[in-house]
């Protein structure tokens, strides 16, 4: 065992502040990572103040990681000290079920290790996440960053990224084919960036004339403001895919007419109340509403190697770990453009 | 132009009576069919009763047509006089589009032509269905009825049985697989039926106590009553494809937590009021809600054959014309075993 700092929240009221926990010495398998930065997932908020129950406290959030490898087990094979490695949101899963063995770990059966809140297979007790200097993970959840890229800029990629990234490969978004994103907060720039950048058409649509440029700039062939009901409708039957990010309530219905036949709109935003779905938006086309949770490690690692050739991370804004709270209270305005990352060196305590 | 009998609504509130029109004389594409049987489907009392809107009267419904060929154009290549024919819920389409081109032509971009209360898109006006002694069709609309079933059988195959058999098909039902049914009825029974002589698992799920006897000699490997929550708690992440036949209002987050990875629930009925989906059923293990309509003329000729091998026929109860009203009455209560039948030869003036 050894001394981490990090920071935590108490209880489900009470601000993050600066908090020290042991963690495990790396085994034969682990990788020890120094954590340079670490993104800001909504996620984080929702568990430090228990929104969605079940929270563990003391509790360190935080699953988009990216640092530099301090040591090694002696049956490490993918890494070495120096490396720049990511963390996602998971660190181990049960490794034997039909979906571990398909790579598709966010699914598995007994249920995936949380990177933060998660139940410890190996040590016990609760897993504390990236809002911390160090962490010890199994080098199997481990994953390379491109080393051409801003490491900062990467570490969104690992919740935000990969969220956006499978449901575009696992539904065939590419050349041909016309991908709607609804959205234009963290999951949906990143939407709109991979969707480009795979070669499909894409059209954004949001409820704020002042991101029209903005999603031009990042990738978006046209802009659709869902407030003009004409230009809505010009879109009817007209969509393959459709990436929905929105996490508040809204009418999918809309959305679902724009699918052609056999198109899914996948939703990615996690509404706390139900969506009313009319199933006569479902049944012409034969249309699809799906659910999908972040990726697979192996897919995971496809998405980093793409955004390494292809130039891609995410537009963040840097804080420093003090800044935490006034990071939640602007998120939940939705003002940041379009991540906020903590620049772990700001961690007080941090070497 | 030739003279029909038929019954037909009037209007939205006066019962069904007599009715005579004209059909065009056939062309050189068309089939003139006798009709012998036609089923009763609950979309023919929605429309009679301008439920959905829409409706033009006079209104003669029935789309689920058996009957005897008695003529043929010059170019008609399938069809011979004293065949057995069959017609569903479509009988034209554009025939140029995607979907069409595809033999899906229930998902004509252009809209295909209903059976009843379409465009007519050779004669102008509406069209009317098989509530009536003749019925004149393109031949890539008719279909070849198996010559070893019971007719009376049959004729719910047209509606019930392919709106259940496309998306078994289409969704993989088969070997291995086990598929759930929710809700006995006209399109619930033809699932039970299709599903098991697919090779599936089935499992029913019924509110009625009385139908779990009934749903095993269908077909069913296992009944749980949807009142039973402890029973229904044991199929979470336990089918592959659950096809639902419920037209109430009803909670589908319940079945959509019982889908496997990649699972997919598809509503075959049709509530009124929206359903509301929790997201949080969605997103586990990349759940699917879709939707699915009737199926294309290809996939009518393939389940008809299929069902002239397996010996698949509805369960039927049989009615003479004049007792459409009371039918109307028995349905809405759900009193049927499992559907319908009109025998023509009841019809009013019918030769």
């Amino acid at each position: 065992m050894f001394m981490c700092t990090g920071f935590a929240a108490r209880d489900s009221k009470t601000p993050l502040g600066a908090f020290s926990f042991n963690r495990r010495d790396p085994g034969p398998s682990d990788v020890l990572i120094e954590i340079q930065y670490c993104g800001v997932c909504h996620s984080d908020l929702h568990t430090v103040r228990n929104e969605w129950g079940g929270a563990l406290y003391p509790c360190v959030p935080g699953h988009e990681i990216v640092g530099r490898v301090t040591a090694v087990g002696d049956d490490v094979k993918k890494f070495r000290v120096g490396d720049i490695a990511a963390v996602g949101c998971l660190v181990d899963s049960c490794r034997s079920c039909e979906n571990c063995r398909e790579g598709l770990e966010q699914y598995c059966e007994k249920g995936a290790t949380g990177t933060y809140n998660g139940k410890d297979r190996v040590s016990g007790g609760h897993t504390f996440g990236g809002y911390s200097s160090h962490v010890v993970v199994t080098e199997d959840f481990v994953l390379r960053a491109p080393q051409n890229l801003d490491p900062a800029g990467v570490a969104p990629l690992l919740c935000a990224g990969i969220t956006t990234w499978s449901p575009l490969r696992h539904w065939g978004a590419g050349p041909g084919k016309t991908v709607g994103v609804v959205g234009l907060g963290g999951l949906g720039h990143m939407a709109v960036k991979f969707a480009h950048a795979l070669g499909a058409r894409v059209v954004l649509f949001t409820t704020s004339p002042s991101k029209v440029a903005d999603g031009k700039r990042l990738g978006a062939d046209e802009v659709v403001l869902s407030t003009d009901s004409t230009a809505m409708a010009a879109w009817r039957s007209k969509l393959d895919l459709i990436i929905d990010a929105v996490a508040a309530p809204h009418d999918v219905n809309v959305y679902l007419g724009m699918l052609r036949r056999d198109g899914t709109l996948v939703q990615v935003g996690a509404p706390d109340a139900p969506l009313p779905v009319n199933v006569f938006s479902l049944l012409p086309n034969r249309r699809r509403f799906a659910g999908s949770i972040i990726g697979g490690i192996a897919e995971t690692q496809e998405m980093l190697d793409f955004c390494g050739e292809h130039g891609v991370t995410a537009d963040i804004e840097m804080i420093a770990m003090d800044q935490i709270e006034n990071a939640y209270a602007r998120m939940l305005k939705s003002d940041v453009k379009y991540r906020f990352v903590i620049d772990m060196k700001t961690l007080p305590g941090a070497a």
